[in-house]
Order: structure tokens, then C-alpha cells, then sequence
């Protein structure tokens, strides 16, 4: 394939380090989506909206560490605040100061956080999500929408890939205990949750379905999934991982208007540190009071609260509430990008997102008749295209967006840099019709 | 209680803190085992071999980071390692070349390391280790011991705490696919796994009960527990989060001359930074291949692998790689520890431990009629006492072991605290001997 041959010529060094990392790794990576043909390159540093490759190639990059970096790469604030951490220890263990301050940044800003409990990822913190929700109304089923990715915990481990229908992995158990509907249908959704009533402990759902299309949620679907559920007595939870303090300071689901149960939080708020959060209700989360005989076992572990991802949380957190401004910037380098790139790639393809994100899916027909506002239908555009897509912008572009997956527009981007996406995408669709 | 009363006086700016915490977190901690009655110190910094609360009363930390901090608490060599990480970046979100540097250091000195998969804790490396060795021999079972703990993966969360019996969480579903063993009683672990045999996916037992008691297990114990595993077809797998890289450079296991299809990793080689590794024997670990349409989902997550903590790990072991010397040294010191707590409290407790590792149960007779081999015998000793002896400890003589918690010992402590450790465990029988 062209781009494969011009790819490897760029990247000699990624490809014997690759080789290395694939005898001691599976895949040769340490996250499943990571991988991409013909190698993924391999990193030695970043800085501010760029990533740097071992061979020297310097990218700009969307993936911008899963989407958590708003900031950029080690933007100056965060970094000096970690710099005086690492004198004052990374690791204690114990109830600390730095805790209390992001906690209070949180609170003041997530109306669900009336208790918090840290964790040490996102998949954590929705494993003890579940947990709760089971503990709080002592049923069962944990419903979640085909598409919807909330980390690999046991408990969601169900219709996160195309086709949707079952579960994700061998070895599971309690998994017939997961049902999933369908994103943004709520007529479907309503049946199924009826059908589930008496056992149903509570619905998670991504307000915009990240891993699955950068689709917003229609509001009214959010909001008639939360009465459906809160009328059922089950618990509702937002997923705000890669939402919260994305569109502004606080989460998307305040800006809709909902009431949620549980929220889970990461990304943004460890400054790209390793952190999760459990954010819930006084009454839901007082069923994980570890004083009592019987309670939901909601730990946190070694790593939760450490001093470290906290002052990196905050740091970052204290400077967007400081400088709110740079939400409207980059929306509008978001809006700048799906406009752009919709424009420049003509009627091949549609372009989804929210804010700073936007994702391109390349339709089978024409554009103008197919509707992307579920998992389903992003999984039918030509994924083949999107990776070629994305690889020609890796190699000729210097432009890195995880192939298959959307891109986050940070504060180190500039209005050049969605030019030059722009002028990637217009080249790649005359390549495309070259190549026909 | 006389020394609550006395650590009330001594750490009131904690206390108020501590209030602030508990408005805004479950139980006022990130993890239960943080807290402690009165209320827990509230900690401001760390270094060497101390760490400092808000008060400005200065420990002596034997708990160190959840036994994670080998080196101390902000060695300068790892120090200079994050600085410099810092700088470059610190959450990439792709193949990087720090990891490769870290993943060559342990699979030398690990021998079931053939591949590893990174993770951002050990609850997410022991809920993968239980997914493959399910989805690897197609069976249900997981067995573990009673008292074992592996984190707060829904898949193991059965018998950790007295009276060792049943499930640890209300909310959980599928756990009664998993089944505690007596520790160190082949007999009965025998004729449990026999009942279970055909159901048996696989054992994962730690090498020295930690939570539980700090108790070695028997190496008869275990090779004969991996002698059954494996004449069943089933995974054997340790979990070596606190025992890896503590007693020697490399893993417990090999010192003992088992062959574990699957290890955990955790704590010491990411060198406190956030960090887990699945670790397994190649045949094992290939029912992780993504590439295959049938898979064990076995994923990794946004901080997995992350710079920092791969830079904190290759630092941390290069450095004991290069001073091997240190485990003498502070095996040494346990040595001590254990004998010098043992004469100090007379014929009232048992002190086990391994190596740098030291626990103090407080039996209720005559210590020389109690054995102390497993869980159950830990929590039958005196806990009130145990918790009195820790709380006078900290108030008293500035030294920090997680009340009801095992010592551990770093490069950065000195003999002299070792004797400061002993006068105060005599301070404390006379305490107790007064009190009558």
C-alpha cells in the first residue's frame, strides 16, 4: 500500500524498536488500541501539541494521550507543579493535603461529586460504578449502550465492537448480568429496560460516545433514559471520562441539565496523570461506608490520591478555571476542523464531534444520506479508508490522530495546525480519486 | 485512650483537614485501609526514610508507600529520572521507548515474564491474570487463599478479611466462581482443588500473605500447590506485587524454584509510580492476541505504560540491579526488627516476617504456645492491642506502621532507626504492664 512503503521508510528505528517490544509484549504494546498497521512508531518525547518519534519525526497529535491532555504536552503550569511534587515524594500512601485541594476544585465544579473516592484508572472506577449500583438497589443488571466503552472491568465487558452482541472477551463470568441497547434510540431502550425492570441496578452511558464515533448523545435521549431509569428506582451514571472538563469547566451533563447518580471521572482531571474517580451521591455512596458490616467494597489501591497525579489534576484544573477562555478557542478550532475537513473531503464522508472533538467516517455512499448518531452505523462506514486515512496523514503530514479513532484538539493547537489538517484531508480525497 | 488523646494534641491541624476530607470522601481516605481511628494524619511531604504530616510532625515511615518504596521516599536517582521525564513528557498514549527499557530489565530477571502487559495498578493486573487463566483453560473456578489479597478486582474480592468466608462486597455477581483454601495446609487445599478439578481455571496465591499477616508461605506449601495446578491443567499464579524485587533482584518465586505460568507485578518496579504488569509464559499470554477473533480482552488503559512511571521503574531497578548489597543490607535490618520487637515485648507477641518485611501479633496467651501460619491465626491475635501499639508508635516516637499493618524496610532507613523501632516496643509492653 503506498502510504505502508513511505511510512516505513520514515520510521527505520520505530520498526526495529517494535520488533524488540513485540518479543516481551502481547501485540507489542501495552494497550490494545495502540497497535496499527504496518507498526505503530515509537515515542521519546513530546511537548505542547507535538509528539517526537525515535526517529525524529515530530507530529502534530490529536490522540493527545487518549484524549487527556487539554493542555497540550507538558504544559509549563503542570510541569512545574509536578517538578515541586517530585522533591516533596510521588508516593504516600496516606490521606494527603494535595488530595483535599483537587477534591475541592471537583466539588465546586460537579454537582454529582458529593462524595469522591480516587482511583487509579478509568476502568476502575467504573468496575466500582457497577459495584455500587448492584450494592445500592441489590439488583443486577447493569445495562450500557452498544458501542459504549467504560474500560476493560469484568462487569462492561459487553457490545463495545461491531456487530454489538455479545461479550468482549473469553473468561469472563456474571457477564449475561450486562444488556445493552441501542445509543440514541430511546423507544428500543425504553423496551429494554422495561423488559429489565425488576432487576435492573442501573444505566452507564458516555454523553458522547467516545471509543465508538465521537457521537453526541441527543439530549432528549439522555434525559429520557435518566427519568425511565430514576422511576425504575435503579441508579443513573455518566461516564464523563473523556467529557468532563472537555467542553467547559465542569461536566457535559450540567450543560444538558441532567441529574446523575454516579459519575465517573479521569483524563483531564490528573493532568494526564494516572487518576479515575468515582463521583457520586451522598445516599448511593454511603453504601460503601467501609465501617459497616455490609457494604459495597469500593477501595481505591495503592496508587489512588497519589500526591503526584493530584497536584498534576489540580494544576490543571486551577488554570482552565483561570483561563475559561480557552474552551471557546478551541470549540471553535473544533467546529474549524469538522467544517473544514467535511468541506474538504466533499461528499465522502461525515465528520461527528462535539467541542474539541471530531471524528471523520468515511460513508459506503454518498454522504448526504447516511446519518451517523450510533455505534452501529459508524461501524459500517469504510474503516479501511479511515486507516488509510490516518496513515497517509502520519507519513506525508506529520499529523498523528490514532487511526480509527477521533482527535482532541488541545490549547497547544493553533489555527494552523487545523489548516494543515485540512490541506491533509483535501490531498488525501485527491489521492483517493487518483487511486480509482 | 491515653495515646488518642495525646495524638489529638499532636496533630490538630490534621484533624481539621481530616474533617474537610471527610465532607468530601467516603469514610474521609482514598482507600480503607488509610484510615485509622482517631482520624489518620494528614501527609504534606516525604523524603529518605520520613514522612511529614501537616503538622509538621516528621515519621519515620515503615509503611512506605504502601510497602511500594524500596529506595525510600524520593530517591535522588529516581528523582532525577522524573525530572528529566518531566520535560520530555509524561502521559504519551503510544509504544514508547521507556517502556522497552523497563520490560528488558524484568524480563532478564523474571523468568515467567516471556510477555508482559502493563497496567495503571495491580487490582487491574490480577483481574487480567484471572481472565486469561479462564480463558485459557475454558474453565470458571479461580482459587485463592484465605487472606489473600490481590486488589479489588471483582473477581477476587472472597475471603480476605475474618472470618475468611464468603464474599467481600455486596454488588458482586459471578463470585461464586471463586473459592478460598486454607494457607499453608496442603491437605486441605488438595482436597478442595480435587473437588474442584475439572472446574479449575487456576491458584493465585502470593508468596508471603501480606494484608493478612506477612506470613511466608511454606515452599512445601507451594510446590506442592503447583504440583496439583499443573497435573489438573490449570494456571498456577503468583502474585508478586509486594514480593517482587523486595527479598532480591528478581522475583520470590525463583528463589524458591516454582515455575508460575503467570506472575503480577506491581509497586517496586514502577518505583511508587502509578503501575501493574501482567506477566506470563508465551503460550499462556497468547490467548491475549487481539489480533484473534476469540480473545481474552486483556487491554492495558490510557496510563498504562505512561513515561513517568516506566522511567520511576527502570530508575528504581537499575539502581538495585547495580547495588545488590541494599537487600542484604536491609534484610539485615529485618532481622533485627523481628528479633529486637520479639525480645522487646516478651512473651506477648510473634513477629513474622521475610527478608526486609515485619509484622507484630499480639497473641493472646503465651506467644510460645501460638503459631502464627496463616490468616485465621493473624486475626484471632489481639487487633485492639495491635492498634495501640501502632498509635503509640506514632504519637509517642514518630514512627509510622499503618495501624494493624506489616513494616517495611527501605535502603533509606539506618540501623539506628531500627533501634528507635525496639525502644519503643519496649516502652510499649511497660505501657501495657502498667495499664494491668
Amino acid at each position: 500500500m503506498r502510504y505502508e512503503d513511505e511510512y516505513k521508510r520514515k520510521t527505520g528505528r520505530s520498526a526495529k524498536l517494535f520488533a524488540e517490544s513485540s518479543r516481551m509484549h502481547i501485540n507489542g504494546v501495552s494497550h490494545n488500541i495502540r497497535y496499527y498497521r504496518p507498526y505503530p512508531f515509537v515515542v521519546r518525547s513530546s511537548s505542547g501539541s507535538h509528539i517526537t518519534d525515535v526517529d525524529e519525526n515530530c507530529y502534530t497529535d490529536y490522540w493527545a494521550g487518549h484524549w487527556s491532555l487539554i493542555l497540550g504536552h507538558n504544559p509549563p503550569q503542570v510541569a512545574k507543579a509536578l517538578h515541586e511534587q517530585i522533591d516533596r515524594g510521588w508516593m504516600y500512601g496516606a490521606v494527603n493535603e494535595q488530595t483535599i485541594a483537587l477534591s475541592k476544585m471537583i466539588a465546586d465544579s460537579v454537582p454529582a461529586a458529593e462524595k469522591i473516592r480516587y482511583t487509579a484508572s478509568g476502568t476502575e472506577a467504573a468496575m466500582y460504578a457497577t459495584r455500587v449500583a448492584r450494592s445500592y438497589t441489590g439488583r443486577d443488571i447493569i445495562v450500557k449502550v452498544d458501542g459504549g466503552w467504560h474500560g476493560y472491568a469484568s462487569d462492561l465487558l459487553k457490545s463495545v465492537n461491531w456487530p454489538f452482541e455479545g461479550s468482549e472477551s473469553t473468561g469472563l463470568v456474571g457477564d449475561d448480568r450486562i444488556v445493552s441497547v441501542p445509543y440514541n434510540n430511546l423507544d428500543d431502550t425504553a423496551r429494554i429496560l422495561d423488559q429489565y425492570s425488576e432487576r435492573l441496578a442501573g444505566v452507564i452511558i458516555e454523553p458522547v460516545l467516545g471509543g465508538a464515533g465521537c457521537i453526541p448523545a441527543d439530549d432528549d435521549y439522555l434525559s429520557g433514559v435518566q427519568e425511565l431509569v430514576h422511576k425504575n428506582g435503579s441508579l443513573f451514571m455518566l461516564d464523563e471520562i473523556v467529557t468532563g472538563f472537555r467542553f467547559g469547566y465542569g461536566c457535559l451533563y450540567s450543560e444538558i441539565g441532567l441529574e446523575p447518580d454516579i459519575v465517573t471521572l479521569g483524563k483531564i482531571i490528573g493532568g494526564g496523570m494516572p487518576i479515575g474517580a468515582l463521583c457520586g451521591k451522598e445516599d448511593v455512596m454511603a453504601c460503601a461506608d467501609a465501617t459497616k458490616r455490609e457494604r459495597s467494597y469500593v477501595g481505591g489501591g495503592t496508587f489512588s490520591a497519589n500526591p503526584a497525579s493530584m497536584v498534576a489534576g489540580s494544576a490543571t484544573l486551577a488554570y482552565l478555571k483561570k483561563n475559561q477562555e480557552i474552551y471557546k478557542r478551541i470549540d471553535n478550532m473544533g467546529r474549524c476542523a469538522r467544517d473544514g475537513l467535511a468541506d474538504a473531503l466533499g461528499g465522502t464522508a461525515v465528520v461527528t464531534g462535539l467541542g474539541s472533538m471530531f471524528m471523520t467516517h468515511f460513508t459506503m455512499g454518498d454522504c448526504r444520506s447516511v446519518e451517523i448518531t450510533d455505534a452501529v452505523q459508524a461501524a459500517r462506514c469504510d474503516q479501511e479508508k479511515l486507516y488509510r486515512y490516518h496513515l497517509k496523514m502520519i507519513t506525508q503530514n506529520d499529523i498523528f490522530v490514532l487511526p480509527g479513532k477521533l482527535g482532541a484538539i488541545s490549547a497547544a493547537h493553533a489555527d494552523a495546525d487545523i489548516d494543515r489538517l485540512v490541506v491533509a484531508a483535501e490531498e488525501f480525497r485527491r489521492d483517493e480519486e487518483r487511486a480509482k
